[in-house]
């Protein structure tokens, strides 16, 4: 198996990227990597180069980029060499930690979608309560979308969360402003009778204020309210994890407490760090795409390659394409 | 000044709702309060009626009735009855923690809109880091909203904020998937366009990662992304507490670290805590109309019915519809 990795994406390129892409190699024998960037600099920290090659380019998608305009103007961009590979079949699966837009756009471009699939989705694991975290997509992909597409991410995340994770007939919920059958805005009405008939296991409406709680495995929604959904989480940790930060250093009482509780501070918030579930995945393209959050260290980079590679081996596109095939619903662009 | 409250809505009704009155009219003078709900039940609690009356009725709506339907078919509820005083103009607001559809149903049918105002909004302000507070606009009222709704929302709580909160010119932000202008949907792209030329301090797109960073004073948004966000918010600050209470009793160690720690978290808590900004206003109906948080308790009825007073005070209903009749946009039903 092969991959192909952007050196140069996230705030810890290329550092982060050759370590992750080392560690993986170390573990998994069939793999070969071949990661896309700067020689110099990714040389700089590549201290093995067993089964990994490099393909040298200067030329970098920065996060202040303009998506669309960047990916067709940069040409020999890290990212768009990056897809390249997977388009001209020299490898199986690609992750980036870079500009997701442009990711997304290098994903349609030349990765292309997966037939009978209408819009990619954005696909990131959540943490719970318990541990076992959720799939939720779509997070930004398609802000516009139909009743039909839901249907569609919520096939595509049955088969990665049962496939990948091993979760037997995985629970997909719809994010809903209540619980009750009928609740919701035109979107989720409609979504909510076409996914009572689809292959899945439907569970109904799902409340945000449920999500890590484990309500459900998968939770379908649109890209704006997914988004809205992931950052809200995001926001609401980060201000808790500052606020009780500011509480335990108030006064020396508070410190003493705090050196009590170090070790048990940094569980939970690596039990709220989704890097530990690997990166989002862009569901719906005809190959393993990956994208890996922006701040990275080596060990999220390891997971997102881990987690590319077990796409590839249970062959979770193929089995997409063949689900969504057997569907009423489904392309008509 | 005279209210109307529903003495038989929320979780601790009707000790709480009783208990509240009282403080509140210990410290407003000039204000006069009719309850409504079971005399008897009222009773055990009111132990001093100064300007305080009852209506009586045993009928209740409670939170697992359809709202529309309840409140049609149940015309002697408490909720009813309770708007029927504004209605009739024997009351200038009225406050309920009951059943939130029930209330916006009451809320159209009986108080009735303000003109100009084609869609009322659920309001609640929310915690920031800095105990400000923002306004989020609307959480549910309104789950398939266009643009001009939004600008009718931006106008109504950029009032309310300036006159009740005392804020000058707040900042009004609109909840989108990323800051830069063009972002987002159908709906954010064209509310966008028409809140730049609103008479309101427009401070652009708003990420739902810094909403309790205090990044706008006041932040709209479609009923439905508005839902989202707001039991987001709640329901990770619920799983965080209840995460770090089990880290806190998870051996002595940390046991003696929660005494030391325990009116800091205290602290912390009341600070996540909305009930203290007050209930959640049902603005562009025709009089106030305060949603009391479910799980209110006397204090944070006490804020819900201090809030209503504010309103009626300042006349930010007027206001609301003076402004709004200044608009290009507006009632086209």
């Amino acid at each position: 198996m092969k991959l192909a990795i952007d050196a140069m994406g996230g705030d810890h390129a290329p550092k982060a990227i050759v370590e992750g892409s080392m560690e993986a190699i170390k573990e998994m024998n069939d793999l070969e990597i071949v990661l896309v960037g700067d020689q110099n600099k990714i040389s700089e920290y590549l201290t093995d180069d067993t089964r990994i090659s490099i393909i040298h380019t200067t030329t970098v998608i920065s996060g202040d980029d303009e998506p669309v305009r960047a990916v067709r103007r940069k040409k020999d961009a890290s990212l768009v060499l990056m897809a390249n590979e997977v388009k001209e079949n020299r490898a199986d699966a690609c992750v980036s930690a870079g500009n997701t837009g442009a990711l997304m756009s290098a994903g349609l471009f030349q990765v292309g979608r997966i037939k009978g699939v209408e819009r990619p989705a954005l696909s990131p694991t959540l943490p719970t309560i318990d541990k076992k975290g959720f799939l939720l997509l779509d997070v930004g992909a398609n802000v516009d979308a139909k009743a039909k597409h839901l249907v569609q991410y919520a096939i595509m995340g049955s088969v990665y969360v049962e496939k990948v994770r091993g979760i037997d007939s995985p629970r997909v919920g719809l994010l809903n402003i209540g619980t009750e059958d009928g609740k919701g805005n035109e979107l989720t009405k409609s979504a909510f009778t076409l996914l009572k008939q689809a292959p899945i296991n439907f569970v109904g409406n799902i409340e945000a204020r449920d999500l890590l709680d484990g309500a459900a495995d998968v939770v379908v929604t649109d890209g704006f309210s997914g988004n809205i959904a992931l950052k809200t989480i995001e926001g609401t940790a980060l201000t808790m994890f500052s606020m009780l930060k500011k509480s335990f250093m108030s006064n020396l009482k508070t410190k003493f407490a705090a050196g009590l509780m170090k070790q048990d501070l940094k569980e939970l918030k690596s039990q709220l760090d989704y890097a530990e579930y690997g990166g989002a995945g862009l569901f719906g393209l005809a190959a393993p795409v990956i994208k890996a959050h922006g701040s990275s260290n080596a060990r999220a980079i390891y997971s997102a390659i881990k987690q590319a590679c077990y796409m590839v081996e249970h062959d979770v596109t193929k089995t997409i394409e063949t689900t969504v095939a057997q569907l009423d619903i489904g392309e008509e662009e």
